[in-house]
């Protein structure tokens, strides 16, 4: 992608709305504008950053067995009644009256829609167990909406839902997501704690926030440093197998929110391992049984045609919450620093003189090259100064640049940049671009 | 993904309330269950197609050098009252009083809110042309909802909307849609015919509709046969040419829906070349010059400093309306028949005899072999009868059904047939791969 021809709304100044470095760095790099209160338009920088989220996100759901659907955004207001729940949310809730003056509301969660969709359309016990998620934006009206994407009104989830005989299967389907949401995090070059939680107004008798460490999170997390440093990705799952004695390796250390912290076992850990930091909640899974499968009446068939009220659990990960997440963690006095999995181009080609010739053909000619190699390029050819040029290249954060200029074009040399380290090398085109595919 | 796993409930009677064919095998096919009037969710099967759908509409959108970004699906009332649609739009735009009494609408179409994102982001001549789309839910309050997915009340619709300096950079963006356009419906195995048409609410003094061919058609159309039978995918398109001779080429054979039938020019054309038929609207293109721009004040610096009211289009592709739309102009009487560009999975494969080892270890050396040529596989391992079994491939309507069963074994041969033709074959697996992979 050219610059020249590419939406990137770049700010020079601070805006003054925005109160964390994510929200600031967010609208100064054109990714997101505010369309109302906590409502953004994505624009075509973040939303590619969005979007290798959620397929990260996807990937990892689907690995784990579970299905993809998409339940609509509007949602009818009666099995919010009959869940009880429609009292409940409060004004978090937005309601609304269609021209019929039938009640509906804008789904700030999918419990009570993924049990109505359960309980028309699976009747015995052989078609258990299932788990459905879906990807869509959910509404929840903040008394005061801040932060950016990171507490907006509007944003998009993934939310899914469990449906087993028993409570055993219930707990191996609650294992899987564990497993899947360690997984997903560290794919997002995320270090994501689990931690004992409250359910709330979901409900339920187990959960898990997930909080990834930041120094400018919301929350005071306390836990034991090995859980920090271990690795998922190394080790292989088997999600048809036994994950209990992963989940149980990965809940055996302690770690807990400042609501739940006890301070005495947080002593007993040697110094060197204690960690007390700041983090923010990107995932939260929850078993709950039959909260909602009994006042909703999703029953099957069992092999003695008995009815088994099903035993549910929902799963969910803050998609767009992420990208401010991932920022938060992620970046310097500069700007974003992503990491390679969700980067929205792998490399920013730099050219200091497109006015000449020479040097054009050679950026172009890299700009080629990179792309026959499968590594996306946003290629600054604008008009701009090359100090400009590269306090953008800073701000957006992608993980490579490339700069080429007059003097390289007769030494056939680039200069190789990584963002996330600073480091530089004269290299040629051909080497530059061995080093970037790694 | 194998049967007894997924999550697809097949009705086995025809539901009543579907009036036309694709709503009921839609229904039948497990792609989708109605929510609330209108609003549908979509489950496994049904969501893989709109996937499809939505990037095919996409790679078209990017090759034209349209840039995606993505609104959301809640604007505040302001701009409709700035560009005085907020009261003509009349019942159909859902109304919504947040918490703070706020007004805001579920966007029904998105003019207001690109522009209020350009004005408030470009400001040079330099900076354009911009062609900017994206892929979003929306929702229209119709009165009374029919037709499943043909005409919803939550839809998911892809709109483009393009700013020119002048009225001659519009035509050209103009022309680049109804080029990208005509592609796309080809690629989606539609026979699309452009017919002039009235502009409407979104005002502007150029449009085209594309109308497919389906005898459920809600409009009537009249055109030449030349039309139909062009093939717009073997043509090169230059999007940075000049597109204006294909588009006159396009335009210039007799085409009109009933509104605009002159049967005295359509008497003119030869008598084997006169098409009337049933059509369905999927797309529709617009220029309207300032409509917008000018209340909204959307205006750059032009080259001397002088104050420019930009140009603008807008492009509208309905994405699950044409899940619908295939479905008509593409089934028989036992089901839906696929085109393989948007099937959601290339292959059947029915399993006759799961209980029997050797047959299942046949059926799951297939299932590996053709995962492994890159072949998407909905593997039907239940216990159901063989013929429950074929009506149900043949109800989803996926291209290719490979059978599996006893004889096959000791004979080291699989059936193959051809959902679209019906056509049989005995083949070894190998052969029948080779076919499939074509």
């Amino acid at each position: 992608m050219r610059l020249s021809r590419y939406f990137l709304p770049i700010l020079k100044e601070n805006p003054s709305e925005a109160q964390i470095v994510s929200h600031r760095l967010m609208l100064r790099a054109g990714m997101v504008r505010q369309s109302a209160a906590g409502i953004y338009s994505w624009l075509p920088l973040g939303l590619r950053v969005l979007r290798r989220i959620e397929n990260i996100v996807r990937a990892e759901q689907d690995a784990a067995g579970c299905q993809e659907l998409l339940m609509p955004t509007m949602q009818p207001a009666e099995i919010w009644r009959e869940s009880g729940r429609y009292e409940d949310y409060g004004k978090e809730m937005l309601r609304i009256r269609d021209r019929h003056e039938r009640e509906m509301v804008f789904g700030p969660t999918n419990e009570e829609l993924i049990t109505d969709i359960f309980r028309n359309s699976i009747k015995s016990y052989r078609d258990l167990p299932k788990n459905l998620y879906h990807i869509q934006w959910k509404f929840r009206d903040e008394v005061r909406p801040r932060f950016g994407v990171m507490r907006g009104r509007e944003f998009l989830m993934k939310d899914a839902y469990s449906f087993d005989l028993d409570r055993a299967g219930a707990v191996r389907a609650y294992n899987r997501m564990f497993v899947a949401y360690l997984r997903t995090f560290a794919r997002l070059g995320l270090k994501a704690v689990p931690v004992m939680a409250d359910t709330g107004p979901i409900g339920g008798d187990l959960s898990h926030e997930f909080i990834i460490l930041a120094e400018t999170g919301e929350s005071l997390i306390y836990c034991h440093k090995d859980l920090v440093d271990r690795d998922i990705l190394s080790q292989a799952v088997d999600y048809d197998g036994d994950l209990e004695p992963l989940v149980r390796d990965w809940t055996g250390l302690y770690a807990a929110t400042d609501e739940k912290h006890d301070s005495g076992r947080f002593a007993a850990i040697p110094d060197d391992k204690r960690i007390e930091a700041r983090g923010i909640e990107v995932g939260h899974i929850f078993y709950f049984g039959t909260k909602y499968s009994d006042p909703l009446r999703a029953v099957v068939a069992g092999p003695d045609g008995e009815e088994i009220v099903v035993q549910m659990g929902s799963y969910g990960i803050g998609v767009s919450r992420l990208v401010g997440a991932i920022i938060e963690a992620s970046h310097d006095e500069n700007g974003i620093i992503w990491p390679e999995s969700v980067a929205p181009f792998r490399v920013g080609l730099i050219d200091l003189r497109p006015d000449d010739a020479a040097c054009a053909a050679f950026a172009d000619d890299i700009h080629a090259k990179l792309k026959a190699a499968g590594l996306s390029v946003l290629h600054d050819d604008t008009e701009e100064r090359g100090g400009a040029k590269f306090a953008t290249m800073d701000l957006i954060g992608l993980p490579w640049i490339v700069t080429v200029g007059p003097r390289g074009v007769k030494s056939g040399m680039v200069e190789l940049k990584r963002r996330a380290t600073g480091e530089r090398q004269e290299l040629s085109p051909e080497a530059a671009i061995a080093r970037i595919a790694g």
